[in-house]
């Protein structure tokens, strides 16, 4: 392991450990303002789905792209906070039965099996509504501009016609619904929509937070798509090697499913090749940061030679 | 029926018609900005949820609400829309097989039976993201003050510590997570959290919108909860008393489920009495607004009296 590597993974689980904390405070039992009461039930339940585990890759982005202006602390660690709630909530939906049916995650029962299903639907989209409840509350930011950029941005990113939108193209291309031929392009585009944009949008609030202007914050997009794109190639290169021990969840999933992954449509070496080009457009569109950007451009790599 | 019924029935059916045509411009199968594509399998089961059918109230009561302070148009109708795709959201996977499992709704199929169990999954999920991203769109408030108070009262009133809060408590209810003793208190409670905060936040929603100072948003705050109240007490008592034929939906539910409802705990003429009580706090909350607020009077005599 190289020094930068080994300073980047202590960056990485430092960032982990302080949203974990601000996770645990957001899921506490004890109602915040505005609301009724918190069942325990459903507290506990969003707890297992919510903490304990996970690199945090999301709100890693978040801190580090907000730090390229110098915003540090509450702001976009509650930011980083809401995509990761956001991310879980997807998780805890696509392990249920009529889903991935997925009875592990992360080496853990899911939701639906540690508690029960209808806890499981609940529990996230308890955890989707709290994402979009920490990005609007004034503690997020002073500037109520901000705060409705980032909901809506989050709100795109993962809604019809992004995250939510892919998931459902991704049960298409299992067949579900009828035939599923897919091309490269349609690959691309369910990739970018499942996974990608809200990837993309970790990052793209930094610059939200740090009231970038438009070039700046074009370039931090930029460097998240390229990003998005090469965490996916590398979880389809991930699915096709690695053992189900080493990833706690099941692998070799969407070649049991018959959905054509880029590894197929590449093969390995092209897959291998096109991360490569990957994290040099990432490179690239870091370019106008120079050396402040290198924990960035760190993060890009760590994702293509991750091993979980 | 009395004049001033039939002009309230009229307004109520006029705002359903804009509401609905609006829906539906929000859930066309083009893509919006900042979105990668829309799944016309998605699409078509999101306008299933959501078109063609409802009396639209809680639009009804945001609209009615703005127009206290003047605002019309396109704001308050796109606010309204918002509370009505969260509620649309709240039916989808209240009727899952795991919920209430319920075949009908409005007399059609429910989403899972129209289409299926990971679809309808989706599309309460798709629903949800879209009342975020209308509310915090520009083109719903000039305003970013505005919307974020908008995304985070729906936040407060949909989420853990209010109508998921609630529906985990229903389930509850019915004993599934082991006994179930509800007393008044947790009874009203229950109601507050599940349908009733949604109702408030409908009203406060038109205050917000016309930047209302504390003392007339508070007013409307209380008329909400009155109006909210009376329609669960209303519910209770349609339940036990209405056919399903009349109701399109399964009746008796809560009984069949050993579920506590108001009836229960007061008789129904308790039951009677108390539906009484909250118009006339409904009535007491406007008196500050005069005659202006004439429809929000008879809005929640309609509310006690509908049939259906």
């Amino acid at each position: 392991m190289t020094p930068s590597i080994s300073t980047f993974t202590t960056r990485l689980s430092d960032a982990a450990r302080i949203v974990e904390a601000s996770l645990e405070a957001l899921l506490s039992d004890k109602p915040a303002s505005g609301e009724i009461a918190r069942p325990p039930r459903l507290m506990a339940a969003m707890r297992h789905a919510a903490l304990g585990g996970g690199k945090r890759l999301r709100p890693f982005l978040t801190l580090e792209a907000a730090r390229l202006f110098g915003r540090e602390g509450e702001g976009p660690l509650r930011a980083g906070c809401a995509v990761e709630l956001l991310h879980c909530y997807s998780l805890v939906h696509d392990d249920l039965p009529s889903m991935d049916d997925d009875d592990l995650r992360r080496g853990r029962p899911t939701v639906h099996k540690a508690y029960d299903e209808a806890t499981a639907i609940l529990v996230g989209d308890a955890l989707q509504t709290l994402a979009f409840e920490v990005l609007a509350d004034p503690a997020t930011a002073p500037d109520s501009a901000i705060r409705s950029d980032l909901v809506l941005g989050l709100a795109r990113a993962s809604g019809l016609g992004g995250m939510v939108g892919g998931q459902l193209l991704d049960l298409s291309a299992e067949g579900r619904y009828g035939p599923a031929e897919m091309d490269e392009a349609d690959v691309r585009r369910l990739q970018m929509m499942k996974t990608g944009a809200i990837l993309t949008f970790s990052v793209e609030a930094g610059a939200i937070l740090g009231q970038a202007d438009q070039a700046a914050r074009g370039s931090l997009v930029e460097y998240g798509r390229a990003l998005g794109a090469a965490f996916q190639v590398a979880d389809d290169i991930l699915d096709r090697e690695a053992s189900a021990e080493a990833l706690g969840k099941r692998t070799g999933k969407d070649q049991d499913k018959g959905k054509a992954t880029l590894v197929d449509l590449l093969g390995m070496e092209g897959a291998r090749q096109e991360c490569r080009q990957l994290v040099e457009r990432a490179d690239a569109a870091l370019d106008a940061f120079g050396p402040r950007a290198q924990t960035l451009r760190e993060a890009v790599r760590f994702v293509v030679e991750r091993q979980v």
